[in-house]
């Protein structure tokens, strides 16, 4: 009996002690120009691998099924208008390889494994149908589009130049290059003045044995910015993935200010690697209130290796999770801390001012001063009560749903306002920072001064320097703050990827 | 700070030392006068437990939200049209019951889990939103859909009376009140005419750690038997469930004779402890030919639990897998034993009743003989080569996919014959028998006679025989063989549930 096909595994098991072929979709383009529009359509040339060997993995790059004939190169023989298909048995001891191509990520209707069979027909005699000799199966998991936390290396920082930020691009500059990391500006005739570089797309990638890859999601959000990922990141091994909320409102929670992913966490035993991919909604105070689209929190799901956490973001008038909280390294404990947005700290910080005698010191070098422009506004101190219930809900969430303790977070300083029953940030947002692996690039909060150093600084730089981090505040006001938004909103990392491997995950 | 909810698990996690709570579908009926028509629709009144304790496994009966009022007893907070409510706050120690009823089992576009959040809003102050002071979330998983393998105890045996049945039937009747069994008859203005009691439905049942009962899958074979598994069986703590196939053509495939379901099994060291779902499709010769309808595989596919294996059977002209296989208890090794119908060992046995000098023994006590018609049939033999083809294919995928050796198959002596290139029983398939603990019942074969015994039967219970098990063969020729079906398509019985716990499986 002559096989076609030498064995595989026909099953596909998580963890350590797992098996099973992996695929990776290709997502990638093959040339910088005369890029094919729908990112998740099939390029034969990007196959790689053949499954005629054995691997305990097995990886390559692709849905479709394809063979190398003589006749042309890669035929296809699978694809979504043919589930099954006769090829020619070439007999003795010929040699046929097929290749296969990911076309797809996993999403609410595909879970991500592709299963293909290979039988030999024989015709038994005459007179009766062919009977299969033999048949092999083969599983492939196409691989997931991960995201990488704020604990990971730094590779290059993006950010947009516009007729009005030079002073926050200088600073970035400094910040960037000063520290061995490389600085991409988009520059005008791309971002036709869209600065909001950390909304229009979030880096992940994809892995497998044998290859990793970049992988930007492009958000429906698509603001100017929007044939920046497209135009400028697509290309040869740098994928692209979007998803598009066709009979849905795109609203501001769209923006992937609104998407972040917490460092590897374990929940109650529950071990999660990877970490978890953190989003903000309106619940649970109203299901009429704006939400992340549906597409998208479907596909980050869909994902599985970094369970999503929603948090209640709809209190803010911007609706982003970064404009209340971030995660920092840190020597002990569990490698980080989460840092939260806290009006509290900030009156305990004002207070003390005034305690000791700095009732008068100004914020923003001129005005409102502590006491009489802040710890006397009744209405700022409401306002602010309000902003810190919604800071507490979610704070219990991220404690809940990431394990951690109150040691494990750090409140910062900083107070809100309430415009139109949602909140904006009172002076500029020291959470909404950038972090380049021990080096912090915070929004300059032009605090009140106490001896010639800003009080909010001295306290953000205290705090953070326990942890061996460094602080470099950056000057946004005019160009990001005023527009309501800072350096994180303003700007976007991609970093390298885990060193953990997703599919050793037990599910 | 009030809470209104005591705390259950906000996740779910399989195996022994995994948590979460569990629903049943709510598919009985409370009446068995007046029952609803949409078996998966709610019925209040089915409600029984309330999540306001603590468990380890919480379980209830119930998709749809309600809460016990003063007003109204039960009335719907969420639902389907309401994803999100508010409710009063009582305030204080107020105690507020919540009821959860399930509605649809797990299919291809609901996992199966349910997930319910309550939250504690309260006005922070005069002219702001409504802040979130507390929330807590229950994940709830529906349980599955199990079937029973031939190796759990019998409870119920069902089977059709109609005009000519009669000497079955008597059989029937004596095999299964002899062995303490409960026979249920479905008389003739039940079934008009429709003897395929197999092949309309399936008896299976749903689990939680309080309450179980059995549900009958219906099938969309729909003959005239389809009105009793819903006016009959459908009743209080017996539930039903069915899947209809609104733009497929539904087959002979699609009867549940094509359904069955292997005792527990470890494959490659993965434990499947409720064994493995079988069903019998076209593949591997073609997409064209007959399959199952995709809404039935798709639901059992679904269930997770039982992970089905699909056989080749559309090279039988019924198409049914119990036509070549089953599976009867056994004291040793894993068991049981797989029986298959082999022609090759049909054809060993009339060879060797030829070499011991019985070659003019005669089959159906008349016609044919073993030399004559049998061994000198050249087509016939061909035919046979063909099926025994077919059934080894189909060996291989169980072998590789039961984790099974040679020494876990029996093979029986059974011949086909081909009609319009398909396979039907030559003489009463002796494989498609009722296993009732040890005792079997079996078509009579109406084999050659060797001193003036049945030369299949001495054969087959010599086979049995070393595993404990006592054949009982039942005349089923004219009113089922001739009609192309046997005593298993013409039976069905319902099990006892598995002990193991399907919460307890490592996924």
């Amino acid at each position: 009996m002559t096989r076609v096909f030498i064995s595989l595994q026909g099953s596909w098991m998580w963890g350590p002690n797992g098996h099973g072929a992996i695929l990776l979709v290709n997502c990638d383009s093959e040339h910088t120009y005369g890029k094919r529009r729908d990112s998740e359509s099939a390029e034969v040339t990007r196959v790689s691998d053949t499954f005629d060997h054995h691997y305990k993995k097995v990886f390559t790059a692709a849905e479709n099924l394809f063979y190398k004939s003589f006749v042309k190169d890669y035929p296809l023989v699978l694809g979504s208008e043919d589930l099954s298909k006769e090829v020619p048995y070439l007999g003795g001891n010929a040699e046929m390889k097929f290749y296969v191509e990911g076309l797809r990520f996993p999403d609410k209707d595909f879970e991500g494994l592709i299963s293909i069979s290979l039988s030999l027909l024989e015709p038994s005699s005459q007179g009766f149908p062919e009977t299969p000799i033999f048949t092999d199966r083969v599983v492939f998991r196409v691989a997931p589009w991960i995201m990488t936390p704020n604990t990971l290396n730094p590779v290059e920082v993006f950010i947009c130049s516009t007729s009005d930020n030079y002073q926050f691009l200088k600073g970035m500059k400094r910040l960037v290059e000063n520290n061995g990391y490389k600085l991409k500006v988009c520059h005008e005739y791309m971002n036709r003045g869209d600065r909001w570089m950390q909304d229009e797309i979030e880096f992940g990638y994809i892995d497998s044995p044998h290859q990793h890859f970049p992988v930007v999601l492009d958000s429906p959000r698509d603001g100017q910015l929007q044939d920046f990922p497209y135009d400028v990141l697509l290309g040869p091994d740098f994928g692209y993935v979007t998803r598009t909320a066709y009979n849905e409102e795109v609203s501001s929670l769209d923006s992937f200010g609104n998407l972040e992913v917490s460092p590897p966490v374990i929940v109650n035993g529950t071990i999660y690697p990877l970490g978890r991919i953190i989003i903000g909604v309106a619940f649970p105070t109203a299901t009429k209130g704006r939400n992340m689209t549906k597409v998208v929190q479907d596909f980050l799901w869909a994902q599985k290796v970094q369970e999503p956490i929603a948090l209640f973001s709809d209190w803010l008038l911007v609706g982003h999770v970064d404009e209340f909280m971030t995660f920092v390294p840190a020597p002990d404990k569990k490698g980080f801390r989460l840092l939260l947005a806290s009006p509290d700290a900030g009156y305990k910080l004002f207070r003390g001012l005034q305690k000791d005698g700095h009732g008068q010191a100004k914020m923003f070098d001129g005005r409102p001063s502590v006491r009489d422009e802040i710890l006397s506004d009744d209405k700022l101190r409401a306002e602010n009560n309000y902003v810190q219930s919604c800071i507490d809900w979610n704070r219990d969430v991220l404690k809940r749903e990431l394990g951690l303790d109150d040691d494990d977070i750090i409140d910062l300083p900083i107070l809100f306002h309430v415009m139109e029953n949602r909140a904006v940030a009172y002076y500029p947002d020291m959470v909404n920072m950038i972090v380049l692996g021990k080096n912090l690039g915070i929004p300059k909060p032009f605090g009140p001064k106490v001896d010639g150093r800003c009080a909010l600084e001295a306290e953000m730089t205290s705090l953070m320097e326990g942890l061996g981090l460094s602080c470099t505040y950056i000057d946004d006001f005019a160009s990001y703050h005023k527009l309501l938004g800072e350096v994180h909103c303003g700007s976007n990392v991609r970093r390298e990827p885990f060193s953990f491997k997703w599919w050793n995950l037990e599910m």
